[in-house]
């Protein structure tokens, strides 16, 4: 009896064989942690990278995969204060370190022993999680436990992009290319920070989310001259591009589309090389700049936009499946029909 | 008679037979420009880009090339103010319109309406040349007035490079890939914003160059791992690297061996695409960034730095060439044996 | 007849006796600029600080007043380009000069030839006005032209404050002291760039209309302890503090209010000596920042945000006075009961 | 015998009678902390706040003074990784504590959890001192660790100031007030950013050390009209001017001579209110930037340009003084004879 107690359902990611729903033990809190009893956990192009495209894990599989997850402590160690049972938290995707030089520059976003969930540690999709408790940060009530996950990656990626890399500002003409979960989170944020946003993708329905959240205008990206279309319906080329894709022909795109002396800002994960005309950064000053991830400690901030409804979050959560349905789950995401869909266990 | 003195020798760049020694019409300065004689003209990669690689000139051709130019003061139009017969002077390798929004919004380098020498406008390979007089910058007596030539690009460029672009800092780690003279320049002006400059050449002469004009280490880029020796000389991954070769291979060296949350600057210009590793960008939260000439508001720092002996400019000119000569002088930069070449009218 | 024709009647100010409402000289258009018919100009608290505080105005008096002007061109130079009779335009207060070292490296609002409408050159309370063409902006027709006329100022001056010298980043938390036109115009910029906005002022009506142009929260300055109530409403010091109105002790509770690290932006003018605590600016690293007006060259950015609707017109006009009785809109001014009144010859 | 093992001679602050020469009980280093036989302890004006100007001490006193340390490990606790008994160290003047706000932001220097060493905690006045194991920097054999002491807080605090707050560039024009320790530091960092630095005091001998440091000119500050001489010193207004005294009228002096759009950077400590002029703030755009000491993640930089010789630290320690003598030595300090004075336990 004592052994059913300790143990749990979770979505294991194995060298050889995928993803598999097993049943493993249950964490157990030590001294600085929580534990945390999982509401969701979100479904993310970064687990197909390691499903699908070779992208290895931190730590060596087998591990729980899943990093963009919310739920309830259960239980703190004995050093933990701050935090106490029956909190509704959000989990950070990434724990930085806060020691290394990174940390002490105020990038913890790269810092260099960072923790990620489900990539250096077990993460969320899983019925339990145990985590650093110093890291986690409190939902406020106005913010739905389960929609309130996707914060942890969809919704605070986006707004390092914007506020701390490209530095959007009132006015500016912004173009995003890709309107999926991180991508409508940058239509979001862009158009918080007073940019004129003009949102592409393929798919009509992402455009049309995309204009409820802030895009004045859109463009798809199979039709005809794109560049002119942009500039058109902006009144001229944008200063900031962002790729949200990951994606080699979209890359090339955003350096083509923007400004002389605009700012292309690197979203989405390619996993290969991307020919890029290096002539056309230089001879048009052009600021090509990576954002990976986001700062906890500006998770804070994010938290505070959602709860005041400046950023709308459940329109971005398009899906809901069981843990014991992950698979779908997946399938979907790789065809891509989810904005952001989350996992309950 | 009378017709004699309205001709001169130039250098003249035609669509088809490439550069010719040529008697042109002697320019007339208008009533804003004035009429200089040409002191020194500086060879550069640029003037061979049109010569050997298919860039095409901004004006179609006949045109004058050379854009590297310092000369004296003969005659100045009606409406001319500051500038007087006998002045020794600087001119610009761009000029910029001033009204339009770049020049407006302080980034005169990339006026959108700009006029440079020897691509939009007949250039310094001549013996006269006939410029609006506004632009012209006065040379201090201490700065010899055919070596000063060289400020015009060789300098100006790495100054808008290290301190606008990159802004580098005392006690940052810098490379500089490529030693010729925007190259020689950028290890200046990195160490004279107090970076650890390491330079990489394939020519050790260069690097020989480089440690004078202040690298505290230097790596022939032909020789082991470059990454380990690197941070091994300065002591970790550098901050900044900036690439002035404008090449594919070295550029992707770049991209590998700056720090994460580095900076890396396009100095060179590369008229082909290239192959950049965008996951890099991206994971490693990189800035990418071009670089292109200096603004002109810039230029006094610049002369101010040189006549100070902060930036040495004689070392920096390798070669002297009288105009008759150029084929050679260009032959030479094409054989990679100048540091910085000037032409002699 | 003939005569009658050439004289308007205008608001001239004299070094003795003040404002007299005068008929004089119809202005001519010179061959670079446009006549304008104007439709409004508001009334600044500038121009009570020549009135009344004995700031001198630029050009030694007589002068016509008034810099926040907009109206219908109706004649154009012989050498105007892209400027027509019939066109609707905004007048910037300031005309920079272009050439000198402000104006080329971006801060045209610091030039140090400007000129300015009512201060160095005749100014907008009069029937006519002729300025350089180049400098003028159409105003789309979404946008009414008299209220328009208060862009030059009370919205301009507000976006360069908030987006050039606050940088004013979504999720920060600002404090704006003083809702007149300027203050409001802040409250309006730094919601749009995403701020969480807190104004202060003595009068409750205008605190009302913060709230309506976008404040989150709104403290009435002459109750109790404000620190406290600020730091209640916005969860924490705020990052960014406007003093909106030149005042010594709202400067001091500025610098009071502001948490460490965070930034001051002097936007009110004072002509006098504050005293302000050096220490605490030292101690908690604050950065105190003077704003001055706006770049003519970011108007364009301006009159689209209004245009499209993120930034309010209509609220901010809370007055309208013919040229004649300018004397009763002074008086509105000076007791504090306009938020903005414009001035329609 | 055993309990004389356990005491040893420091500088207590006591809130009566002021500093005391005492035998007190000898620190132990607990499990995270290493145990330090002081080398030397730079005296700094921050002492005399606390001794002569009434600024209290964060911790009650009794407390050691002293936060400009040096010294070689002994002991190290049970937990310690990284540091030896045998290595000769630095210690910070602040230790942040790496897990507030500001700290996470990168602005350690403001951490608001602070440990500052004779303010917060026992400081260097004394034979021993344990702090935490993690914030000591190893000095390389190059630098002498006694006057290695000062870098603690002469050298890394106008680190701060040039590098971080005025991010002084190359060929800029750079005045600092005040030719003490700190002084002395800026007039020797802004000559490494590559500044053109004009130093001013009223000591001649001071003036001439600066010179030696690098500042291209001085002017002292008692003679004739200081702002002529100085824009005809440097070409032309300074960009940045340092305030190192914390004194009301070189404060103003600052203000009266940065150039518009200019910075002026609040380096020393005022403890009383300035008269300042928020209209020229506001009318020329200023900014007024505090600097407080310096990160500590910054000072590896710190220490490797002094090893490299960049920045001199012999001619900057200009007194020694046993311990038994440092009411000699904060006499001399009074009396404005130290450049930088150090104590010898």
């Amino acid at each position: 009896m004592s052994i059913a107690v300790d143990t749990m359902r979770a979505a294991v990611y194995h060298q050889e064989g995928g993803l598999r729903l097993e049943e493993v033990a249950r964490p157990v809190a030590t001294e600085h942690q929580a534990l945390i009893r999982v509401a969701a956990c979100g479904l993310c192009h970064t687990d197909l990278h390691y499903l699908d495209h070779g992208v290895p894990t931190a730590r060596k599989p087998p591990i729980i995969l899943g990093h963009e997850c919310s739920g309830t402590v259960v239980e703190v160690g004995s050093l933990v204060e701050g935090v106490a049972p029956g909190d509704r938290v959000l989990i950070p995707a990434v724990l930085p370190c806060g020691s290394c030089e990174m940390c002490r520059l105020g990038r913890e976003n790269i810092c260099t022993s960072m923790a990620m969930l489900g990539n250096h540690i077990d993460g969320g999709f899983a019925e339990w999680i145990a985590v650093s408790a110093r890291h986690l940060l409190k939902l406020p009530e106005e913010i739905p436990l389960e929609e309130g996950a996707i914060i942890a990656d969809a919704l605070t990626t986006p707004y390092h992009a914007v506020v701390r890399r490209a530095r959007v500002a009132p006015g500016e003409r912004v173009v995003v290319i890709g309107c999926g979960g991180v991508g409508l989170g940058l239509v979001q944020f862009a158009r918080a920070a007073g940019g004129r946003v003009l949102a592409i993708d393929l798919v009509d329905s992402k455009l049309e989310l995309a204009r409820q959240l802030g895009a004045e205008a859109t463009v798809n990206g199979g039709e005809g001259n794109l560049g002119k279309a942009v500039r058109k319906a902006l009144g001229g080329a944008p200063e900031v591009v962002f790729e949200a894709i990951g994606h080699g022909p979209t890359l090339q795109q955003a350096l083509s589309l923007v400004a002389g002396g605009g700012r292309v800002v690197v979203v989405g994960y390619c996993s290969h090389d991307v020919e890029l005309s290096a002539g056309r950064i230089m001879f048009r000053e052009l600021d090509v700049l990576g954002s990976l991830g986001c700062r906890p400690v500006d998770y804070p901030r994010v938290i505070e936009l959602v709860r005041s409804g400046v950023i709308k979050l459940a329109p971005m959560v398009s899906h809901r499946f069981p843990l014991q349905d992950i698979a779908q789950g997946l399938d979907a995401l790789r065809r891509g029909e989810l904005v952001r869909g989350i996992v309950l266990p």
